[in-house]
């Protein structure tokens, strides 16, 4: 029977993307996903019918996808990063669980991939070596007051605080909001890294201070790592150590 | 020159684990790393110098990679998951940033992988589509009240929490407390999620609630996933809706 598969196709590159993932896609005859992804999968795609649209219909595109399962063709929706971490995995499952079993396409599963924070961090060096929290400042879904008492609990809790949504166009002043919150439990001059575009071509790095970070270049794809009280900077590379008491792990 | 690289092996099949991870291991001359980890890509490791060793020497063995990276043997260090989150990545580079500069070899970055949390998340349906919070309750280099503050914190926040190492042979009560800190903030019937060696052979995966899952198998290889308020399970799937409001993601 065709199921319908949730694929992570991690942060951008194919040298990113696990062989399973890559092996569901291939063997798909349905692939959709935001056009933005279906771009970095394009050499998978020939011969593929291709359900990609803009960000705003998600919820048809999986829809579709759910019912090209339904009628018989084996599907995928792919997710960026990993599909289970603000991407499709939840639509999607809810969407089969919502149809009569009778007309349920099969689920085959959800299929992990490299996250975005954590494609972020590698790049950064080693800033989530410690406990971290990751929050999304879309407040499409998600009262603002919600995302803010997050920031405030995450930052209280000395969590390293990783920031999805960051900013958009639309979206200026709640970046602004989180820094000071952060700032309330620490010192200005925290690491902040700043990573956009992780594993694609037009990727970037920067890292800054929680006083200043909200000067550099942030947009939707960027993703932002605040450091706890132990995160240091040296030579470029940003780094939490493991345990508390020592700036360097013990060594 | 030759130089040392830290590879997030994924969670145990190689199926997933990255390409760029991969390639790295293939280009290696030396592979250091916990014997575990070791004994997943034993197919990789044909006439490679092996470093592996026990777990309490993880410092020593990291050592021993950078000197033989600095003897010019091209060498990569692994760790399951990505080896960003309480892997090796910051060990790594810190050893390698304290020796002098002309005695370093070439640090060839962090090659992230598929993390042990969405691993887990994959296995359940899709516990982290929001805000969730990892913390690991090893207290071998935090302190204890320190752990028990981020779980009182996440907790409070209404985070999802993953939580790393939630119990070995020596540490059996940990998660108790981490249990009763939750209930202090969440409804006892909260679906709790347990997934023990993810993408191995003898994969295992739970769902249970707050109030009975600690009388559950949970070890060293187990993940434990626990649901934020709008968290719920149909049909043997553990989901997180994307927004508040609704306990389906607006459909």
């Amino acid at each position: 029977m065709a199921g319908i598969t949730v694929v992570g196709i991690g942060p951008g590159s194919l040298l990113d993307m696990t062989p399973r993932a890559r092996a569901a896609i291939e063997h798909a005859e349905v692939v959709a996903g935001y056009t933005t992804y279906i771009r970095l999968i394009e050499p998978l795609l020939a011969d593929k019918e291709v359900i990609g649209t803009g960000m705003m219909h998600e919820i048809d595109r999986c829809r579709m996808a759910v019912e090209a399962a339904a009628s018989g063709k084996e599907t995928v929706v792919v997710s960026s990063g990993d599909a289970g971490v603000y991407g499709m995995a939840g639509l999607v499952l809810e969407l089969v669980l919502q149809r009569e079993v009778a007309e349920r396409p099969h689920f085959g599963g959800v299929i992990a991939g490299v996250s975005a924070v954590n494609a972020a961090a590698s790049i950064l060096g080693a800033p989530l070596m410690h406990d971290f929290a990751v929050i999304s400042l879309s407040d499409l879904l998600t009262p603002w007051e919600t995302i803010c008492k997050r920031a405030e609990m995450a930052a209280a809790g000395d969590f390293v605080i990783a920031l999805y949504n960051p900013k958009s166009k639309k979206r200026v002043q709640h970046i602004e909001e989180i820094r000071r919150i952060a700032l309330k439990y620490r010192d200005p001059e925290t690491p902040v890294g700043i990573v956009t575009a992780a594993s694609r071509a037009e990727q970037a790095k920067t890292i800054s201070t929680l006083a200043d970070f909200t000067k550099e270049t942030i947009n939707m794809f960027s993703l932002v790592i605040i450091g706890n009280s132990q995160t240091y900077v040296k030579e470029g590379w940003m780094l939490t150590p493991r345990g508390y008491g020592k700036k360097e792990s013990g060594l």
